[in-house]
């Protein structure tokens, strides 16, 4: 018996919980076009304001997946893990985690995607190396996990094609910030894949979509309960947002923090996310033991494939496997350069207390480095190369930081300035990671 | 400073309340297709869900009658009362009515609609009248008026248009139930004609779409409260839809009994009604004393309207204007009939306790009276009319109703006997108007 779509917006509105059937009689109705955008931009308001339970949630979730095909990557590759971010300024985790886990003996099969905001998503970071293409076929990305153990793909049609039709009318209904809808959207693609093991970095703090802890916990234990449900073996962690991470905002710039994370050179805080996100993704997907010295081992592991230079090693190839030209691994003035390099300088004289993040992702997005609208075009250069970060002295006068521009005029260069706090005594210390979510 | 959809939507999805700016802004904003269906969907489930506040209805109504044409009538044809029903199972009173009140002496200009559920509204029932033209133009309904007094035509694309567009986003989003957007819909297209005076018949019980005193009251103080505010002395009586209104479900039997009405001759509780109602209007709108007299002067008004004849030949003029053939007047007969009249007779000999208005409204919609969907078509010669009602005392095998079909196979002929309550003493009057608000 069909399920007429009135009926559906009209049960969500009045707050009953959905049916695993009518879940995925919505997704299929839209998908067929029997429910038009109209009703499903209602439905999605109903959800949001009556929320979805955890059950309703797994069921939307696999009724999005189903909307396209499984690749059970798995069962051909062998363990398969992978890392979501819920995003964060300077945040390129992604890109030397790949490769660095990769080299590590798993498969990091990837599907990531474009920001909306202050910077570019993981693939737009990725579009700034010439040639690469994110756009690869399903046979090309299994081809290339195979040879190199990790790829970092856009979701194809093939792949939980209501993701992105719901994805799309949410941003434009005022229905991005349901939680629940958050939750189907991350997992739908990376149940599509097929993992064994997902990590979750959740951002929190002023340059994050999650502004509390608290509502980063909440996000957090219901992406976690929900993948596990879907068979997913998933930990979260619940990491620092209020300054940017690394030294780089900008998408170029952000390849080049990516490079150096990968030599070994790369700045204390991104390095050390970047291992400990590693570390979980060793651990869940059993390659070490998940005793304290398991976490020892992975890391030390994780370690030795950059000191070896493995990590990078993989990384070029899996550039190239993209048809991306890796000469800019040794040589990263070949990526896109801005004309013009600004330095902001230090006021007065002191000690850094705090780097807002928040302002600086407003700055890297009217310098072009992302998009205000979908229809944006990115700026692959510009951007802000961070040379003070919290807890650094400075004198007055002193370059806190470069803008890298398009042009030299109308830059917010005191806004800049005030983005920096500077005292007199050293802040205390800076703790990444606040908490670790597990099933 | 333009308003963006997005913003509108969220600011709604978050319990706030809208500006006046703002919500003209919105109906403008769908109105020039800046703003889609479906963020207008979106933020009709808000609405819905969120509420409006009594200021927010008014500044929507305006807004919706901003998007067309303001009438404003009574500058050349002095005081214009109109009456409203929410509508109920033979509810036909607008069409005795406003030749009935034209014929003491005021104008009654009625843009009525058509039906969606067990009958037809009162545009398909007028449409039962061979020739009778809803559609006209603005100024022949002027015309009409100034000639007769009275008119019933449906909205034009001049009256407010949004309203039409909200409405047919509405019937399939599941937000037709949010009561802020049934007062909008409601008071614009009144508004838009610009009326001296309103009455509103507020229905509630079985046949309604109020259940409840308590809905229909807070129904009819947000609509008398908007009204008000919005310039309009505006009355609502609170009536009885647990029976059927009358002897007649069905569009071309229900001008049988409007004649009926206007003859002296109708059943009592459908004539009764169409007095309180004409008083109602007659006071409103100041033709007599609020007082106890002045009621009783426009109660013998109404009456000698109706025995002097001069409201039947205002109905009949008011068909030939609008293109009707009034010949029917005299002869019933020459309307359309169904080609079956099939009996339904008492199981048992008693009284009549109840007859279930909700039931034969589902019967009346199954021979073809009404619309399960916008796009049906009506058949104007079926239906239902009864021969016993409440408090009749009913033989054995007497005949309780005619089924007025197009066939004679697959009647719901036990679910009409059902409909039926016969017990055996006699039940206690029916009351038909349950109370009076007032601004």
């Amino acid at each position: 018996m069909p399920v007429r779509p009135t009926e559906l917006i009209i049960k969500k509105r009045d707050g009953y919980e959905h049916s695993e059937e009518e879940l995925h009689a919505l997704v299929r109705a839209l998908m067929s076009g029997e429910l038009t955008d109209y009703q499903m931009s209602a439905w999605l308001m109903a959800a949001l304001l009556r929320g979805l339970s955890d059950r309703e949630t797994v069921w939307l979730t696999e009724a999005m997946v189903d909307s396209g095909k499984r690749l059970e990557l798995r069962r051909t590759l062998g363990p398969c893990v992978d890392k979501h971010s819920t995003g964060g300024v300077g945040d390129k985790l992604s890109i030397p985690l790949a490769p660095l886990v990769s080299a590590c003996g798993l498969r990091v099969p990837m599907i990531a995607g474009r920001g909306l905001g202050h910077t570019g998503g993981t693939l737009d970071k990725l579009e700034a190396i010439p040639g690469y293409d994110v756009r690869i076929s399903v046979p090309r990305f299994r081809r290339i996990l195979k040879q190199v153990g990790a790829s970092i793909m856009g979701a194809t049609d093939a792949i939980a094609p209501a993701d992105r039709r719901i994805y799309a009318l949410r941003d434009v209904t005022g229905t991005v910030e349901s939680r629940p809808l958050i939750v189907a959207s991350i997992l739908s693609k990376k149940l599509a894949v097929g993992l064994d093991a997902l990590v979750l970095d959740v951002k929190c703090g002023r340059g994050a979509f999650m502004r509390t802890k608290k509502d980063a916990r909440i996000l957090a234990r219901n992406l976690v309960r929900v993948a596990t449900a879907l068979g997913t073996r998933t930990v979260a962690l619940i990491t620092n947002m209020d300054e940017p991470l690394g030294t780089t905002i900008g998408n170029a710039l952000e390849i080049r923090e990516s490079l150096s994370i990968l030599r070994g050179e790369g700045p204390a805080d991104s390095t050390e996310l970047t291992l400990a996100l590693g570390e979980e993704m060793l651990l869940l997907s059993g390659a070490h033991a998940s005793t304290q010295a398991g976490r020892q081992r992975a890391r030390r592991q994780l370690e030795a494939a950059i000191s070896s230079g493995l990590a990078l090693e993989r990384f070029a190839r899996m550039v190239k496997l993209h048809g991306g030209d890796p000469a800019f691994v040794e040589r990263p003035e070949l990526l896109p350069q801005a004309r013009h390099r600004v330095p902001v300088r230090a006021p007065i004289a002191g000690v850094v207390q705090a780097v807002d993040a928040r302002v600086l992702a407003e700055v890297a997005l009217g310098l072009g480095a992302g998009r205000a609208r979908a229809q944006d075009d990115i700026d692959p250069a510009v951007g802000i190369e961070l040379l003070k970060k919290r807890g650094d002295a400075v004198e007055k006068g002193q370059e806190l930081c470069l803008l890298h521009a398009a042009q030299k005029t109308h830059l917010p260069l005191a806004r800049v300035e005030q983005a920096f706090r500077i005292g007199r005594r050293a802040p205390g210390p800076l703790r990444l990671v606040h908490e670790r979510i597990t099933a």
